[in-house]
């Protein structure tokens, strides 16, 4: 049987804060140029790296194959469900080529991008807006489970920049909030989330920055209160908002970026946000992640898609290119160094 | 028109952690001895003092008379809707005589006690397992923007010796908790807990002093993991159980006993309880107060008066003679003194 030399990325280190050049090392390794009975090889396309990955960084063994959402070509198929030169979305290994039994799960998600919207929107939109990142703003947002929101609503959207955050405050003007309302770092980064995605105000949480300096900028900028907080980032930011959110708001607790980092997260210490606030304000803080609502990705996949090829949704992507360049990438996402999307072009 | 005297109790002055003896001061007022024109005349007979009003002392305003659950009796009428010498259970002034609209708001509660109920249960009851402890412990538990328990589950309760938490337990029990652990200070009062209220297991937070040993407890108490923590308390009781929850357990926020008295509130530190667990367990940290639920306050009386008649819901009171005695007794509510509802007989 003859076989091709793939590359693949091994998690080798368990870093202490930020990711840094030995947290990643590449091999090289055999796999079969054709697929077995049953399977397919897969040639990887794209392969996104997101800020949920430094979670597992704690936990994911080493010296095995990192992995995460990918797009794929499918260049030699046993199996009927797909043919050869269809893109597939899903989680796969941090490897060029590889074998995979096309069997789709909770835990290793593949998807098969059918052909009509394959032609009407980037591939690379698998990996955003209309991928994982899009689903965890669709659901965290709307879900009656977590953000729950509704017409007429005010909303406030932390790393308003990024992929997810983006995507909520765009999705929330869709649906007819009142007001929506970002934060990101920098001035150039709250220009562009009012100006590209349509945020009514956008704070930078750099100027302002600690708790009473942002809560007196979210009082102006929300002067009817906070009733949906959609969160990716934790800190300042948080302590604020939980102090200018109406009677029964709702904060979707989607990330904690500014902890992901951190030496030691149990030893961190945060304001009492179980006092009282949180109890005569009705408050809920919802955690959640996009695969809890995996029974209900259909509506997603009949909703969104058509939006983003009609242009109603608008994303930005910083491509990387070159399967060499992942870790810088993957580092890049905790240091606000990029907007939107970060996507990797593997060849 | 002639007038009776009154005594009143007043709010006297802010405290700065514990309320002191300046916190209150009495004073004597006229009162019409009989009701004016569409208005009743009451006589408090028992009142209510509970953990919830520590938080009042930080708002509610200085000289004025200070209010809260309490029982009554209809001493004149001149409202149809009241006849002399039935009870009304409500929210009323800390003074013995007082002249009341009879209309009943989600702020000013007047609720006639049906006279087939009076006769079943202990008049103080309505401080108690059926008033706004039984209701909070009732809404919290069961519903669903809230506890939301199921059949099965295991249900951890904080202050369960309290009148609150009391509750919780057995109806938990009730409603079909495979497992229900509390905790409680000291041996004494977890064994009463365990014997009387029928608790599967009660921890000494006294003893499991800090978040680790608390967490190792739990996890032998609660093997299977926590569905629903029912939150009297907060602290170190808090931070072991957030970390001993299973994927969509729900946090019933509805008291923070550990803070109330700490005197600055917002410098108060806490672990970040906003880290990874809550947000890849997808758990619910849910603030509500029982008027949350007011509409359906008729479900409460329709279902848990029969069950406290029938001996199937047990209780505590510790009873304080003597309006006199009213700032001692609210003052014990910090210091952990008091087993179950605690109730002043006002003479």
């Amino acid at each position: 049987m003859s076989e091709i030399e793939a590359r693949v990325i091994l998690f080798n280190e368990r870093p202490e804060g930020h990711p840094n050049d030995q947290t990643f090392r590449y091999e090289t390794v055999k796999v079969p140029s054709s697929a077995p009975e049953g399977q397919i090889l897969l040639k990887l396309v794209y392969l996104s790296v997101d800020p949920y990955m430094r979670s597992y960084l704690r936990t994911a063994p080493l010296n095995k194959p990192f992995s995460g959402y990918a797009i794929a070509e499918v260049v030699d198929t046993k199996n009927d469900k797909y043919k050869k030169g269809q893109h597939v979305f899903g989680t796969f290994k941090w490897q060029t080529y590889q074998i995979h039994d096309g069997n789709s799960t909770v835990q290793q998600e593949i998807r098969a991008i059918p052909s009509d919207i394959d032609k009407k929107v980037p591939l690379s939109a698998w990996l955003g807006v209309i991928g994982m990142p899009g689903r965890t703003a669709f659901f965290g947002l709307l879900h009656n489970e977590v953000g729950r929101m509704k017409p007429g609503q005010t909303v406030l959207v932390s790393a308003a920049a990024g992929a997810v955050g983006s995507m909520v405050g765009q999705l929330a003007k869709l649906k007819g909030a009142k007001r929506v309302i970002g934060t990101a770092g920098g001035p150039e980064k709250c220009k562009h989330v009012k100006e590209k995605y349509g945020f009514d105000e956008c704070l930078d949480y750099k100027a302002l920055d600690d708790t009473d300096k942002m809560l007196e900028a979210l009082k102006k900028a929300a002067p009817e209160g906070i009733d949906v907080y959609f969160d990716n980032v934790g800190g300042h930011v948080t302590f604020a908002a939980l102090q200018h959110m109406n009677k029964f708001a709702r904060l979707a607790l989607c990330g904690n970026i500014s902890s992901y980092n951190s030496k030691n997260p149990k030893e961190e210490k945060i304001p009492n946000i179980l006092g009282l606030n949180s109890i005569y304000g009705s408050h809920k803080i919802c955690g959640f992640i996009q695969s809890d609502f995996a029974d209900e990705f259909d509506q997603f996949y009949k909703e969104v898609p058509p939006l983003v090829a009609e242009g109603k949704i608008k994303f930005d992507e910083t491509l990387s290119k070159g399967f060499d360049t992942v870790p810088q990438a993957f580092a890049g996402l905790f240091t606000g160094a990029n907007t939107g999307k970060v996507v990797i072009q593997v060849e």
